[in-house]
């Protein structure tokens, strides 16, 4: 019954392809502020030229999401997406230029092609094929496609309290999935939440001459110091309080993490990072469990001093870093940052500045209609069932999106185990974009 | 006596002054090898203007030495410089461009100002002034002004070896001094040694999402834990056996210190820093004791993973630091560096490499002839007897110069307090340049 679906997709392939090569041509880095608007208005325009009623919704302060309604029928499906991207840091180790979206090998690489402009499109192309084929969309489809989420989603929460309408739906489609080591779909019921960290120490007013280490203070040892106590090398949280609201996972969760670890296979995965083991050399269900169910505290990058070729010689006059903490449920992002404020003061590094935004983590129950329509869909378009996961490892602003209502929420995207999301290189395989814009369609007729 | 020349110099200080800035800028960033060969020919040329049978000596692998040889008389005088400069990072804190060594408040702002163009070009004018005066210079002075100073002079002792005679003399003039926060001018009779680490740790082959922190090490978590061990909170280097050789002040030793705190003003030093303490609190003897007589374990860098304005969530794959330890009579770079391999192999961070390079400290007694003939110089040329510092708190190669013969050595130059040498807006006052010329020529004078 949708054969004919498909044969559009099909026919129409190159077509999908240089609409996501034209977006992905646009930077959009929200942490740069660097090409939002444009990207904002070009998304619009190509959702536009395909029958979708997209317009631009201002946000108090940050760029404006993209928002659309389309469709009919008695149920309602939100489709969650951000047109933003990271930064292309480390740049030079690109292959090709990040927003050039090359496609070599089959793959489209640019810098958001997996996340999550390849899930953009693939969504507004399963629209475009109902309304080419079928004449109409058989279910609400209301786009809701923020600029910020890169950076935390700062402007989400308080235009969705203004404007509740643009989210509400009896189910959402989140942003992003991908195929596993194995090639294997994998769907996710959730996401972390975080808390970002900006650590910063000062010194002196100026850097300065590195003989004056005898006895003047140094904020690079400050921030050292200060950092070795947020997290051990066993890898556990210092924090006081941090683990205190962190969920055990239920049976039914225990269970779905036994079937996760079965069909992983942790050496293929470590050789594939280049990585001689996983931290505290774990393997299996605890590793899984770790992944999914305990929360995080990374260095996401360390500024300080001379950092170029040679030997500079210098006492830098201040240090700062960048610390991600995952949440898991029920953490919140404010009580850790209440925690890790009283941590620093209590260990004598109240000089050690933070500033800090969150997100709360957010999960959808295994039993929700919006998980059954995915995984079926998914089955009859990739062959195998998916994998479903509690929550995806990664955050999103899915508890502002969806938690007002409780709306039940699945992840699934066009993604693959080497698309590389954040990291260099990144791509999406053409072959999985066509596929992933079956499964939309689907899901929509399904819902109809 | 000495009047003839010094209208000599006054004369002519504004052309002094423009042969400053021509050197200045001229770019020879060792840690980058930029423009050293240029440098290098720019002086020799320089100085044959001047009268000065300047020539390049080659070195195997690195930049030329700048050599000449010029007077006569009883007595030789080596005259240390070096005309590679420190980075210019972070260039954009500099109030203008790092070379185009602008004048204004009657300071020549450049990279290298002070450290040690500055110098060079007051002890050329100053034998310049003789020959141009007197006809001769009465002293036979040697000049060996090399281009790897602030990386380590990795080529200057295989050089001597072959060629002991370019640093044979019965003493050596040291390539920087300057005057303190009350303007009076020190003098230096030693330097300390260095070992200038450079720390790495390898994470996965590329950058992750940071999500896959929860699973995968990061080598920015282990460079943060082995750096901590290196010192902690209290400034004491917890290295096994880092502090065995340290000698302690002698008696007279410490009379000198005594005179040294009493002539400094730590609060005004503190003020003009703009830091709320100096390490330990310390104060008076202890403080100067400390500067002077104890070794240091400095980060001069970090690098890792994202470093660009707002959040970029990754995981990076790679984190290093450089670490530069100054170091005192008589401990020595080769064996803390062994230490430093061994404590962090005993600590469980052997995954953390380290490369390094280093220099002997060396220390001149205060009887030598030579520190006489300085310290009179000075308080004729200064009007106040200039204080006699036990060693800079920097580094340089004076044992590579001065050890093989145990040649006395005192450095004095033309720099400031605020003179910022390896930090932004390096400069040099004009009127300490000039003041510095008469001071060199009067010791070559004398000297004759």
């Amino acid at each position: 019954m949708s054969s004919d679906l498909f044969r559009f997709i099909d026919a129409n392939a190159d077509a999908f392809v240089r609409d996501l090569q034209r977006l992905c041509r646009q930077p959009s880095i929200s942490a740069r502020g660097e090409g939002l608007e444009a990207c904002a208005d070009l998304l619009v325009a190509q959702m536009q030229a395909k029958g979708i009623p997209a317009r631009l919704e201002p946000t108090a302060g940050g760029p404006p999401l993209v928002v659309a309604e389309i469709g009919d029928g008695p149920r309602s499906l939100l489709v969650y997406d951000h047109y933003d991207v990271q930064p292309t840091d480390p740049t030079d180790e690109w292959t090709s230029d990040p927003f050039a979206a090359n496609i070599r090998g089959g793959a489209l690489y640019a810098r958001g092609a997996q996340d999550t402009k390849g899930n953009i499109m693939a969504r507004v192309a399963a629209v475009e094929a109902l309304l080419r084929v079928r004449g109409r969309v058989p279910v609400t489809v209301k786009f809701l496609i923020e600029g910020e989420e890169e950076i935390g989603s700062p402007h989400l929460a308080e235009t969705l309290r203004r404007r509740p309408e643009l989210a509400s739906a009896d189910a959402c489609l989140w942003e992003s999935g991908a195929k596993d080591h194995r090639d294997v779909l994998n769907i996710y019921l959730g996401v972390k939440g975080m808390l970002y960290a900006h650590l910063s120490a000062q010194g002196a007013r100026r850097d300065l001459h590195s003989a004056t280490a005898a006895i003047v203070p140094s904020p690079a040892w400050r921030l050292v110091w200060a950092l070795a106590t947020l997290k051990g090398p066993d890898e556990r949280v210092r924090i006081p309080g941090f683990y205190d609201r962190v969920l055990a996972p239920t049976p039914a969760e225990m269970a779905q993490l036994e079937r996760i670890a079965a069909g992983r296979d942790d050496a293929a995965i470590r050789h594939e990072l280049g990585i001689p083991m996983f931290v505290r050399d774990l393997t299996g269900v605890a590793l899984v469990r770790r992944l999914f169910f305990e929360p995080t505290c990374n260095i996401c990058g360390i500024a300080t001093g001379y950092q170029g070729p040679g030997s500079k010689t210098v006492l830098p006059r201040r240090a700062a870093a960048k610390v991600d903490f995952r949440l898991v449920p029920d953490q919140r992002p404010d009580e850790v940052l209440a925690q890790l404020r009283e941590h620093l003061r209590a260990a004598a590094y109240g000089d050690v500045a933070v500033e800090a935004h969150g997100a709360e983590p957010y999960k959808t129950p295994y039993d929700a209609p919006i998980v059954e329509v995915v995984a079926e869909t998914a089955e009859e378009v990739y062959d195998t069932p998916p994998l479903i996961l509690p929550t995806m490892a990664g955050t999103g602003p899915m508890a502002v999106v969806c938690g007002p209502s409780r709306m039940p929420a699945v992840g699934t995207g066009v993604g693959h185990a080497r698309g590389n999301a954040h990291g260099p290189d990144e791509n999406v395989r053409l072959a999985d974009y066509i596929q992933g814009i079956k499964h939309i369609a689907l899901i929509l007729e399904r819902l109809g």
